[in-house]
């Protein structure tokens, strides 16, 4: 079995061989440009570590796997633009680059490319990997379509936000892994154990997300601290500090929503409102539940506890990340 | 077998009852939208021709044909959006109606849904179609590209226009044909010239198109006469206009090129070089070849005669078509 840092490095090698030189250069060194920015690569990551639980290599789903990835990052390329975000990881992203034809473009082609990669599985799986792949890809869309709705609405539910994460980020890692499952040979039970693993995974992570944006560690975190709060983002923080509070806090944490002043200011007067509300304990109950969740489907799956641990501990390390 | 008229009716009460009403309403209400604007249903309906050579009923394929129309709809409605083109088949475009961020994301979702349908063949076929799709689906956005490409270039020669409406045009029609031939049982012989036979024929039609957009009937055409001129687009008949003048007529279609002016006189001046030079003819020969060799490939086919002769009459109509 492999680690984690052994599977990425073969992802990335694996990424750095894709024949993405063709033409038109205008149509493909965006492609080659946003796959090489890095990033965690724990789509396709999750795909080969339910593949290793059954298989011990894992070459024959290399490109699948990578298919994910082009999938993934294809929806950040339309989703930066959409959000006119100029920032990706550090660099500038493609429509800043390239212009906003490009970026709506080659996001096309990658999407199309990604079923090219998804599809290269053995035939007798072709119809249900398709299948798998196609339904979460559309509900992603689904998640982004709500999340777009969510900015231009003044409250938000719970129940809501989370349907919301849950199709924008939990299903692609939950299919990857569903994927993962039935390639290596796993039974459908399997398969649906892995399935909801992924689901709450993902949840947890994206919940990991809002309180990393107004807690992390500036220097390993990557991103602004605050960036949330100042584009009154509603993150299941601000939903619970809404659902928490009194008449008065809710006052106050409408007025910084509506104000237009010194981010530094409203991030500190939003999080000192956070703070009172000790919304960060309730985020992380939260994520202690989903990972109990998580944790007990990953129990059922009919494989022995030593092979499961790698993706135990995973799953630990990616709630309790700081990065 | 059945006539064009009958399987476009087909192909019509197939699309009016896609199951498009789901929820988020602001993700599907723009794909509903877009797929009952109509059109002429010309690459569903020659997947369905190639099928009917073989097969007496066409059932079996509606949903992959569907899926060809949603593929080519999802180019025409994000085409439109990086065209900033207002009016689609005389209706608004959904970036008009909806915003860019709509136009973007929905289209995503149609070309997801494209799949879904396009996949929807017998499990031995399913490699195949997906393969033949996938390839023309990835040029149609090369070709794309190209025609954004040549809109900056100062000159275009005919080879690479070609090249380039083969790709944005003719593969989609092509691969059309191809699957419809497969599906069907045809040979892997009968395909490729089905495939060729629907190059040619592509191509033919984006020529008439060209001619169409200056000396079409404007009561029947539906778009504005003189178009392509207003915005200088590097058309069959402008490339073979340059390349044909001599110093004095080109100095006087690039005036008027680089000119700012009362459209109608710009067209008047433009249409009355193009004259002078009988582009109009030489574009009507080039159409000529390109037909013949279209009915060269499908006489090869090996199917009878009669059972070809809907498709040899449609591909005459579809190059002297006034529509």
């Amino acid at each position: 079995m492999f680690t984690p840092s052994q599977l990425i490095d073969q992802i990335d090698k694996h990424i750095s061989l894709l024949p993405f030189d063709e033409t038109p250069a205008g149509l493909y060194d965006p492609i080659r440009y946003v796959m090489q920015l890095g990033g965690k690569r724990i789509r396709p990551l999750l795909m080969l570590m339910a593949y290793n639980l059954y298989q011990d290599s894992v070459e024959e789903i290399l490109d699948p796997a990578i298919g994910l990835e082009i999938y993934h990052n294809f929806t950040l390329l339309h989703d930066d633009l959409m959000d006119r975000a100029g920032k990706r990881r550090g660099k500038d992203t493609v429509h800043k680059v390239w212009g906003e034809n490009t970026a709506i473009l080659s996001g096309d082609a990658m999407l199309i490319l990604a079923y090219r990669y998804i599809s290269r599985v053995p035939a007798d799986h072709l119809k249900d990997i398709l299948d798998v792949f196609t339904c979460a890809a559309l509900e992603v869309c689904e998640g982004q379509q709500y999340d777009m709705e969510f900015e231009r609405r003044q409250e938000v539910s719970e129940v809501e936000y989370e349907t919301m994460i849950r199709l924008k980020t939990a299903v692609l890692l939950a299919a990857g892994l569903r994927i993962g499952t039935l390639l290596g040979g796993g039974s459908r039970k399997d398969a649906d154990l892995m399935y909801d693993f992924g689901i709450y995974t993902g949840i947890g992570f994206q919940l990991k997300d809002d309180l990393l944006d107004v807690y992390g560690n500036p220097e390993v975190f990557g991103k602004n601290i605050g960036g949330d709060i100042v584009c009154n983002k509603k993150t299941y923080l601000l939903i619970k500090a809404l659902e928490r509070s009194d008449s008065f806090q809710k006052e106050s944490l409408q007025h910084w929503m509506n104000k237009e002043c010194d981010p530094h200011i409203k991030i500190e007067a939003v999080t000192k409102l956070y703070n009172e509300l000790h919304v960060r304990q309730v985020c992380e109950e939260r994520m202690d539940e989903l990972y109990q969740e998580a944790v007990s489907c990953l129990e059922k799956v009919e494989v022995s506890s030593e092979r499961k641990e790698e993706l135990r501990s995973l799953v630990k390390q990616l709630m309790d990340r700081e990065l």
